[in-house]
């Protein structure tokens, strides 16, 4: 990793998924798994082990799954959770535990009855007890945007004592203006000692709307991992976007951060998300939306002002937007079926495509028009799905 | 109005409108620009008179309608364009006149084929003749978010010359980062003679999710007017969320910048807009969103590891999210119908409510619960609608 390569930790599948009433299940999680690592992020928070026996089983299944990426699960600064999480990544190539405590004072005292120094010390405990598992052991102070920074630096140190390889300093509420998000970010690069040692890593929710733009600020303030998931979904408002975090830093050049992102499959993947929780992404959202490139379907409208060859704006292809995306039909032939499964992040065979194909057109009779998300659909519901998702 | 008041131009029926598929007519804008001024934003962007004889129409009616709040209309620098919208404002008690002309490099030579000298020109010729027809006149410098700031100063100088009451400057692409706008407006602020005599608007596009963070930043460098729309409307990707950059400002008192809006009414208006329009916004859509106060309906998670006594987000009250808004029923009284119609914007007499409770009885027996959006549908299409929207 050089210097300005900026981590894409993405916890659409645990953050994410805390959204009542749109959990997913263990093969959904296979699917977008598998998307994720496609897509290139570095990161996948696969889910809380200890917080019940689907998690430890999806957190598991994806562990065995994915071969070039982190896969990551979370607990508290517990010893049962960081066991727990430990045997559900045991098949990880590259295990990741995710742990940590609430910093801030509201925290220490309505949520722990306990106090700084207390907290120190299991903030410590927990890091070395993940260290005696697993190599890579990120650290969360939650609620760190309302953590005084003096503390908040008091607890990076005794983490990266303990061997804390990451630095994760959420903010929790959402409530930090990208101002104050940055100079936090800033005044612990430069105030914690072994800080070389660690990378700084944003995770940003969306409360005031102001979660892409914090992410930003802190990697531009010295952080190399940003926190985030798919449409920007979550409790709440949710989390950062991911698409749009990538799409910022990408047409930014002069900022002289990349990702690993391969962003011709972000509209894909979005499709993806959106419809296997159905939480559906609103016309005007930022790169994603339907309405994200109207512009590229030909609007004539008398009167305006605007002279659209005047705008440049993303090129919908870089997001994997095409205008041969929108409709594909029964009368549509292999070459475009696999053409477009490929698009969409599925590498098939010929023998798995005559088998996708027989579905496609008893789908493509029934519906007029496939898309997309219908192709996610029709994969999964063939007979040699499990033969695609293990390939 | 003091310094610290930033004014709140909303431009949902007019920017926020350009969308494919959802123009609004006038009876629909009417209700809408109610509700605006009931919300307490400082300017309505009405429309762009010369672009339609509806657009003229809409213009008019809501220059007639309204009575405490500035009424705007957009043009080009073009001489009938600002005729045709002060004939459209004549019945505004506070008309303005937004008339403006591209500035950046691009927008110059491949929109008007022109060169700076002939756009300065072009700047101050439009202002002043709008000036010949009302006091007040906003300009915009389109595609101010690429244009070289020290070209951006003369415009701004030329505009304020010609009596330019309000500097429009929009990122009409939506690509600034918040330090690079915000350090445009401080720029401007700093250098820009006579800018004492006229306000800095921010008016900024989401295409990378980043408009309300750029608003933000704006005034924060000393603008004192956000261009927005409600949802966050708007082409492509839409404009800056009217609710998120006013909550911004409320839950951070320390900015010490104020806005007139009456965010209980946030809610009401939102649902109003979307279903007018028929654009819906999504569960973890920031302030608005049918899970952005999540929390406030009692889900119970186990193994989560947040406590949410420890979380101090937005009170759901402070912008109109009640439990009761919930569900309203044909078994409910004429009183909770006028106490919930008060909520969305409409006060009531007897005889009006009488007619209203007609029509909801009818409604509520179709469709069993009646939500805050249901209310506006039931009041509209009541015998005494005209008499309500009158008052």
């Amino acid at each position: 990793m050089s210097d300005n390569n900026v981590q894409i930790f993405d916890t659409t599948l645990r953050d994410g998924e805390q959204v009542p009433g749109c959990k997913l299940n263990t093969n959904q999680k296979l699917v977008i798994a598998e998307q994720l690592e496609h897509l290139g992020v570095d990161v996948i928070e696969a889910g809380f082990p200890v917080s019940s026996p689907g998690d430890f089983k999806s957190v598991e299944e994806i562990s065995k799954l994915i071969k070039n990426t982190i896969v990551c699960g979370l607990t508290r600064a517990v010893e049962n959770d960081i066991k727990v999480a430990a045997n559900a990544l045991r098949y990880a190539k590259y295990p990741r535990i995710h742990t940590g405590i609430g910093t801030s004072a509201s925290h220490i005292k309505y949520k722990f009855n306990s106090n700084q120094d207390a907290i120190l010390e299991r903030a410590f405990e927990a890091v070395k007890f993940a260290k005696s598992f697993v190599e890579d052991v990120e650290f969360y102070a939650e609620d760190a945007g309302r953590t005084d920074n003096e503390f908040l630096a008091r607890v990076c140190e005794m983490a990266i004592k303990a061997g804390a390889t990451v630095l994760n300093i959420p903010d929790t509420t959402g409530y930090c203006l990208p101002s104050e998000y940055g100079a936090k970010i800033k005044y612990l690069k430069e105030n914690v000692k072994g800080i070389e040692k660690a990378i700084l890593s944003c995770h940003c929710h969306n409360d005031l709307g102001l979660a892409t733009a914090n992410s930003i600020e802190g990697v531009i303030n010295g952080a190399r991992q940003i926190e985030c998931t798919i449409n920007g979904i979550g409790e709440r408002a949710g989390n950062t976007a991911l698409e749009e975090v990538v799409m910022v830093l990408k047409q930014h050049p002069y900022l002289n951060l990349d990702t690993n992102i391969n962003t011709q499959h972000l509209y894909g993947i979005s499709q993806l998300v959106s419809e296997s929780m159905g939480i559906y992404t609103q016309p005007n959202k930022a790169i994603v939306g339907a309405n994200a490139f109207a512009h590229s379907s030909g609007i004539h409208q008398d009167g305006v002002i605007k002279n659209r060859e005047t705008y440049e704006i993303i090129n919908p292809l870089d997001v994997g937007v095409t205008e041969s995306a929108i409709v594909l039909t029964a009368r549509s032939g292999r070459a475009a079926l696999a053409y477009r499964a490929k698009n969409v992040g599925y590498e098939l065979t010929k023998l798995q495509l005559d088998s996708v194909y027989a579905n496609f057109l008893d789908f493509a009779d029934l519906k007029k028009e496939v898309d997309d998300k219908d192709i996610h659909q029709i994969i999964e519901t063939s007979k040699v799905y499990q033969q695609i998702i293990s390939a």
